[in-house]
């Protein structure tokens, strides 16, 4: 078994998931934005039939998707690039995604975007041992085995058999339905594991399956939320592999940043970046965002930010309590991307597939990215949970050092003077101030979040938050933008 | 036992406690604020020592001190009256406290601007039998007991008593350093109440006592802040009692807000209602706070709102995210404060206190607040928790049938018309979002809020929830604002 944002191994050929995406004919050259290249003209007008906040691939793929339905639409970006949690970086010379970057084969609204844009997925490298380091013990092995002894193995099937059978009977629409829905929503994760088993090597296992999962501690989400997540994403399985069943098979070869931009470059117009909304209001006739570039009146507003950040911005009248309660406890993950360029995959010529799994700090494992059409090797870690918490916010020397020393521990003094070094500190970034997703505490999902996808008067919500299928996935942000223009176009037509 | 906010009756006369006052002279005539009364003449100057933002008791007594010690100040409050969570209203005639009302011996810094002001206490009704439900079955106990049977009363002795030695090793400055705090902090104190008894009565008695304590559920919060907090506020005896010791000892007669509002009006130049602070810029000579009255300028700044909101104010540089971080994982607790008016305080003349405890919805029981100088009974109660973010944002008329059948359900037909009802739901209140205080789920207190009262810069934080002493009491609040001016005049007496 391989971890990555991590999961199972199966005898699945790559070429059977490959089968799913018809492959464009062409790239796309990689552009970068200019900021002010976007927004509307002086003459475009302010009165238009819906405001969208946020340009991440919810709000991208609404506004696009109202554009083509013949809406007037306006998308309001706070920072000065789209892709939300998607974000573009160079690494020695190459693009790269120093936010969301990985797909699996049934994330079928992602799949449908990149062929529709003609962009390539390339497959996840994970030829070679991997490393296990569990409690202080570390082994070689086979990139099918979890590394597990075989108590643990043990102890590995027999509960990650009972989260399957669990969380195979949430009904994604509506999680509180399910059996013992109140009783798992009262518990942690992490409470749930230590009543399923003693085994200490499975328990750290899984606390850093969750850990790398959710960029939270297990002892810090609800069960039946846990639950929920594992069907939306198919299965604790997928959700934690490399291999071409999981939901880390492939990349975007142009990256997943470069496919926000395509996205962008078609309702260009429509984009206003550098625009943070301060305020909607609404009234029975309208909705109207103020923003730093001005304001926008429309028929409906969607906002497509992450959901506990939706709260900073002032609504009149005021949110109903619920959704902020919601809010307040349904917290951003907190993650580091780290990646490293060397001159060449040197791990590879040892056998290894440079995939480590670490239930010791700083990082839950390590992962090879290299591009396919160049020599060098580049090696990708998160900084997850807890270990984010510790290393936020301070220089990325630091963390370059902290994370360098620990490749040297897996791979060698080769891995010491890497050709560059890039981060993302997400818990920095105040647009985001968290990645990969918001997930929530305990009693949650049994209360408040009943009325997660639940419009506020002219206000729609989206985001990968808002997701049935798929949530905290990019997968997700796109069923959420594709959800919310269907919601808002209905309306819009009936008037 | 009884149970209010909430707690252990001991054998020492409210005479004793009241020693610690020196009951002023004279009362006040209690006064309406009116919107418009306060705030900077139009000659006032815009540049200033330091811009305060919040007037609850925070606010206003770091405001106080610093115009005492000479500063020029401005205090910037986003609602047309000063008092924060402590709030005034009218029922039947009377003024009522809709927010925060009790105090208790130990709480000197509250008693002393009691006793500065001139204002009094009156003593909490608790003479009587109390009517005691949980798990369907009711008794009538005397005031002095738990109600509890033999065997769940041992074990109340035994995990309080373990709750007690645990809490007592806590240093409030840095509850991050006691012993056991990485494991304590991991751990819900549903998780560890169920680790500790199997007793079912014992375990609904100190789940209703966690949720009408933090109005949070016990399956919330992290069992290390838990212990903090019980010893913050002395222990989990005085905390939960209404007793002469207990923290709910006292009311002020003239109502806590009017204590607000006498405040305010030592420093009503001071003051500007209704001027929500939106951002805070700081650069190496001072901070500039944008409100919707305008821009001030400063040397420092002090944030004095609770601290889960403090985050939704824009800062420019950003804020650091550790305390980004523990903002969105320390929610506010959730809570509706209701109030019943009748013509007489029927059911003393039937031996009943008047103070109720159940562990089933809608509230952890009810209690006598009748006025000394009047005829007519007031009860009071809180919807808390899980039960607010069932009932809050609903009709005021809903929640008064709910109310009233329960009252009706302990003390018979007479309750079934009161005089009056009122009530303050505080989720729905956009400046405060919940109430009493917030709280720190698992993770946090090992973490991020080690940087809790770390100043960013020139911004300094005040709030009940940044304080070691009475954290999540008014007392805690007015220690916050009194050590954050302290922090700022010391700067400022350096230049």
């Amino acid at each position: 078994m391989t971890l990555g944002r991590f999961g199972l191994r199966k005898n699945v050929s790559r070429r059977d998931a490959l089968k799913l995406l018809t492959v464009g004919a062409a790239g796309i050259t990689a552009e970068s934005l200019v900021p002010g290249s976007f927004g509307p003209s002086s003459d475009q007008s302010r009165e238009i039939d819906v405001v969208i906040v946020g340009a991440g691939f919810a709000g991208l793929v609404a506004a696009r998707n109202l554009l083509r339905a013949g809406k007037r639409v306006v998308l309001l970006e706070a920072r000065d690039r789209v892709g939300g949690r998607v974000k573009g970086g160079e690494l020695a010379g190459h693009l790269v995604d120093v936010g969301g970057m990985w797909l699996g084969p049934t994330q079928t609204r992602l799949l449908a975007l990149i062929n529709e844009y003609g962009f390539h997925t390339t497959p996840q490298f994970d030829k070679g041992k991997i490393i296990v380091d569990l409690n202080g013990k570390r082994v070689y092995a086979e990139a099918d085995r979890t590394g597990l002894d075989s108590a643990a193995q043990a102890e590995y099937d027999r509960v990650v058999g009972e989260l399957s059978r669990l969380s195979a009977q949430v009904p994604l629409d509506a999680p509180w339905t399910m059996p013992q829905a109140e009783q798992f929503d009262t518990i942690t994760v992490e409470q749930w594991l230590e009543s399923q088993t003693k085994n200490r090597d499975f328990m750290a296992f899984l606390q850093l399956c969750t850990r790398t999962q959710f960029t939270a501690e297990p002892f810090q989400m609800s069960l039946l939320y846990f639950l929920f997540y594992l069907r939306s994403g198919d299965s604790f399985d997928v959700q934690l592999g490399y291999d071409a069943n999981s939901a880390q098979a492939f990349r975007v070869k142009e990256t997943m940043h470069q496919l926000a931009v395509r996205v962008s470059k078609e309702i260009e117009k429509a984009i206003v970046l550098e625009a943070p909304v301060t305020e909607i209001s609404q009234d029975e006739n309208g909705v109207t965002a103020k923003s730093a570039k001005g304001e926008w009146r429309g028929n409906y507003a969607i906002v497509a930010v992450p959901l506990p950040l939706s709260v900073r911005i002032s609504y009149r009248p005021a949110l109903p309590p619920q959704r902020d309660i919601l809010a307040q406890h349904m917290p951003m993950g907190s993650v580091i991307k780290c990646l490293f360029a060397y001159d060449k995959p040197f791990w590879r010529a040892r056998g290894l597939s440079g995939i480590t799994t670490s239930d010791a700090p700083p990082s839950a494992g390590f992962f090879d990215i290299s591009p396919a059409d160049s020599e060098i090797g580049i090696l990708g870690a998160f900084i997850e949970a807890h270990n984010a918490i510790n290393w936020t916010g301070r220089p990325m020397q630091e963390r370059k050092k902290l994370m360098v020393d620990r490749i040297v521990s897996f791979f060698g003094p080769e891995a010491a003077n890497p050709i560059d070094y890039e981060d993302q500190d997400w818990p920095s970034e105040i647009w985001s101030r968290g990645c990969y997703g918001a997930t929530m505490a305990p009693g949650m999902m049994t209360t408040a979040a009943k009325t997660i996808r639940q419009p506020f008067g002219r206000i729609h919500w989206a985001g990968t938050e808002t997701s049935p299928r798929w949530m905290g996935y990019i997968d997700g942000a796109i069923r959420s933008g594709e959800r919310v223009a269907d919601e808002v176009r209905t309306l819009l037509n009936r008037k």
